[in-house]
């Protein structure tokens, strides 16, 4: 049985809560579904919003960026709870009220302080977890890291447990009494898929082509 | 020629300033080319990240809400310049490094102190421009807005100046002396697209099929 997030003052979700769920593994399923989040935070008390590419390895929740990043030094020299938000649009639902337009999607939101990931091996166990995702298998081929970079990137996590998932996924709910409206209803599906790969210009040999990952 | 975006202490790109752009028309065609954003507040100095549907009318930038939701009332209560981010994922870039790895996208980052629409008839506009980005002509064909409906909808907007954008559309860029190394590079492209129409179960007449949008 899946284990539950918490519900607290910030994760308990208050507007729609009949489409909220605190499953930690449907949590962990959209996580590991999306390439991007948007992680805010303050700087001076002003809000800022970046995105980002984020991975998950067990309950932690992990992003990179330059060392000197916002994102990533940002809480860390002036700690606070971040919020982050992964979202993934999976369709538009069209009623027949203006009202009850509405878009099928998946949505979590975390919430907690970063935690800077300062050990070398560490950072390049992560460096590979991430690439695992992107590109499965690809980690291995590539031109090691090198202490400069390793240096240069920043890693932080969070612990995915103050955190809420909010979902849709189901027709059109007009009023009753507008059911016979006489306008098509229903859902419009997003798809999403990788196209046809671009090699670089500049490279002539062939090599064997790249997985593309399950997330988008 | 296009109009400038207000490159300010908050709107100046600092991270990839080679990434950034000021160009209004530029902003323009990514906001109206998303139908979600992501809207950063804060509530008494914690951090909140929202997503949302938006639109745009001229240099304004709009989103709606329950009239109580957190991401239209709170920063009316509270004024505070908001940070809202829109981003739309165009690929992935798979370099010889790991470093070098990245992603194709387009994003605009917009600061400002958000304006409640209070006016029933300019809301009401509001709402069928909105329509008009989700479902072209499909607003003269629903069952018209009634004054509950609208007095529950909030509308706010910020105008579309202090803000910046970031895009990034090439090949990988590696460090020269990577070069040739023996692996693939080279951009994944991401498509997207609607796919096939699901009509409300409850429906059993035939009507017109809708127009889907051009954003996604």
């Amino acid at each position: 049985m899946s284990q539950s997030l918490e519900e607290t003052s910030l994760s308990k979700v208050k507007r729609g809560p009949n489409r909220a769920s605190y499953d930690k593994d449907l949590a962990f399923s959209i996580i590991d579904a999306a390439l991007m989040c948007h992680v805010g935070q303050t700087k001076q008390g002003q809000v800022f919003v970046t995105p980002t590419s984020h991975w998950r390895e067990g309950d932690y929740f992990y992003w990179h960026a330059h060392s000197k990043a916002r994102n990533v030094k940002g809480p860390i020299d002036e700690p606070e709870k971040v919020c982050i938000n992964v979202s993934l649009l999976d369709g538009l639902v069209l009623a027949r009220s203006a009202m009850h337009h509405s878009v099928n999607y998946r949505s979590v939101t975390l919430f907690g302080v970063p935690e800077l990931i300062d050990d070398k091996d560490e950072k390049v166990r992560q460096f590979k977890l991430f690439l695992d995702k992107v590109s499965p298998g690809r980690w291995d081929t590539l031109r090691p890291v090198n202490d400069q970079e390793i240096k240069a990137t920043g890693v932080v996590r969070i612990k995915i447990d103050e955190a809420s998932v909010k979902f849709r996924a189901e027709p059109p709910i007009d009023d009753p009494a507008d059911n016979n409206w006489p306008v098509w209803a229903g859902v419009v599906p997003l798809k999403r898929e990788w196209g046809t790969i671009e090699q670089d210009p500049i490279q002539t040999a062939h090599y064997s082509e790249p997985k593309a990952p399950d997330a988008f």
